[in-house]
């Protein structure tokens, strides 16, 4: 797998569609939302400027007690999308990633995927090939990489993988490509009564198991695309068997409904970046009374991360969804100029 | 409706089918958890004996620092049943109850219902001939009452429902019908850093709005059976409209795949009072390290609530389930020799 092609075409849904994955980990260590909490500024990474200032702005008149725009406390939803949004999805999903690397290492006990599509071309490193294979490739990969074992053992599989993989261009673990402006923002939402949920089209099983550690977000309050499992009573201890079939895709108009399926109350301030975020930015922002804060990040920086949007071809932040920001009143984050900073490593 | 009739041969299956609903409020007060929890006694409603040395042995051991049963505060997660655990269940599940008065409530604007079954029978209050309109006629029933409206819509109606009907026994709100032991084990639990979720066969969205009120459990620590919802922007604002669609049955083999989508934990300690609950009984205690606790509540005391179990027509308490108690160290409640106080109001 040739790490700088990127995938073209590949639908998101599809992808989505068999991912349901549990855990991982890795060994680093970075500041923590905890570390930069204590210093007098809460959003150190953050430049000083009109995005900023929506933010704490937010905060300040939701936590005003008495103010005309306080918000109690169990009322204080926050949901993030995770790719793109909490850590780089840039060449390709980390989910994504860990598939391919998983049919690589099961092409052993398979010797017909030479021959076999889409299995050959992920074995050849053919992306072009692998797009062509359409959903049905994608579906067939996701359900030989992400079915077929019981959750406890794809969270040792998805975990194991997490810890010893390393993103081909800055050489790091995954879980150090998380973005240090938002663990920030995170802490500081945290710290001001909020309850912060990930909402992501990535899959519940496969980031759960390090969201808490990374994150500060425990399985609970990670909502994610899912397959269905089935509950088994075999040698003497029950097991969730993962099933390839779909049971949820977490994206566009399936955020709002993960999120009340999981939350029960409608977000107050909800991130995002892409056009499958859309949805849950309306449902956390619009038509429902008091002060919302909708966020959506911009990637702009291909020199210390990268740059895609309306106008890359690997775009799914559309203009139109740039333009319902504006007449919305959404944040948008552009990361060259926002973030003093990109990752706890820079 | 004679509200002395029991519904024979209804499935809790079917009746769950098309549960999915949102909220409910009544006005009574009654001695909070907080209140219990200061006195000496954590479980003042809780005779003396094996039972409750079960309990309080059990968050002895988890809770001992540097103990060898000693169990992390992001661990301690208890899931409970709703209907006969933590609130009356007889002579009908409450959500049952709500379904047949809205039927009558709709009743107006279907003329044709007076002729229709399982209308008919509601309307006439024949138990008998709605049991006899089987699987069919429920979902019928449920789909007219629970889908067909957004989530705020459905959520108002519930909540009117709850505040304005009373249980034809007791003469009282069915949030009074709340069992004072067991809110006092929720407070007890909580007080030990455990983190306390329902995981019942009854609509999510029917019990949401109340629970955090009745019982201290927050919105997004419900886990419950659903319909489908259809994201829709209409008017100007964004709306979850409910659909006459099983989206999941929280119960039997239901509950461990509930518990695992919404908390990606397996739990150390459950809570339930039939069959239903046998699975999520082996999820939290069979088959993982460190100490567990099962629990059924049996149903013994007809002069103070009422009495069924494996010998009742009513029964879904079996003997199996019984005896799978005895062997897994599961405690058993006895109703009525192991409360001292039912209900609040007692």
């Amino acid at each position: 797998m040739k790490s700088t092609n990127r995938v073209p075409h590949i639908d998101r849904r599809v992808l989505l569609s068999s991912l349901a994955m549990l855990p991982l980990l890795s060994a680093a260590l970075r500041s923590t939302p905890a570390a930069a909490q204590a210093q007098g500024d809460p959003l150190p990474s953050w430049n000083e400027g009109a995005t900023k200032a929506s933010i704490v702005n937010f905060v300040a008149r939701v936590t005003a007690q008495g103010g005309p725009d306080f918000v109690p406390v169990d009322q204080r939803i926050a949901t993030f999308d995770n790719d793109g949004t909490l850590w780089v999805e840039q060449p390709m999903y980390v989910q994504l990633a860990f598939a391919l690397d998983r049919v690589k290492v099961m092409a052993p006990m398979h010797p017909e995927w030479k021959t076999k599509q889409p299995f050959a071309a992920v074995l050849d490193g053919d992306m072009k090939a692998l797009a062509a294979s359409g959903e049905k490739g994608l579906v067939e990969i996701l359900a030989v990489t992400h079915a077929g074992m019981t959750t406890a053992e794809f969270e040792k599989i998805a975990t194991d993988w997490l810890a010893t993989t390393r993103d081909h261009r800055f050489k790091r673990p995954y879980t150090e490509l998380v973005y240090q402006p938002m663990l920030e923002l995170l802490a500081y939402l945290r710290a001001n009564g909020f309850r912060t949920f990930i909402a992501s089209g990535g899959g519940i099983e496969f980031m759960r198991p390090w969201t808490e550690r990374i994150y500060g977000i425990p399985p609970d309050q990670v909502i994610g695309s899912s397959i269905k499992t089935r509950f088994e009573f075999k040698d003497g201890a029950p097991t969730l068997f993962r099933l390839p079939e779909i049971n949820f895709i977490d994206d566009k108009a399936g955020k709002p409904i993960g999120i009340n399926e999981h939350i029960g109350r409608r977000p107050i301030a909800a991130f995002g970046n892409s056009d499958g975020d859309f949805e849950m930015l309306q449902w956390a922002t619009i038509g429902a009374s008091g002060p919302r804060l909708g966020l959506i990040v911009h990637h702009t920086d291909a020199v210390r991360e990268y740059a895609y949007g309306p106008d890359s071809h690997f775009g799914k932040l559309s203009q139109s969804t740039l333009d319902a920001a504006a007449l919305n009143k959404w944040t948008v984050v552009n990361m060259k100029d926002d973030w003093k900073k990109i990752f706890a490593f820079d």
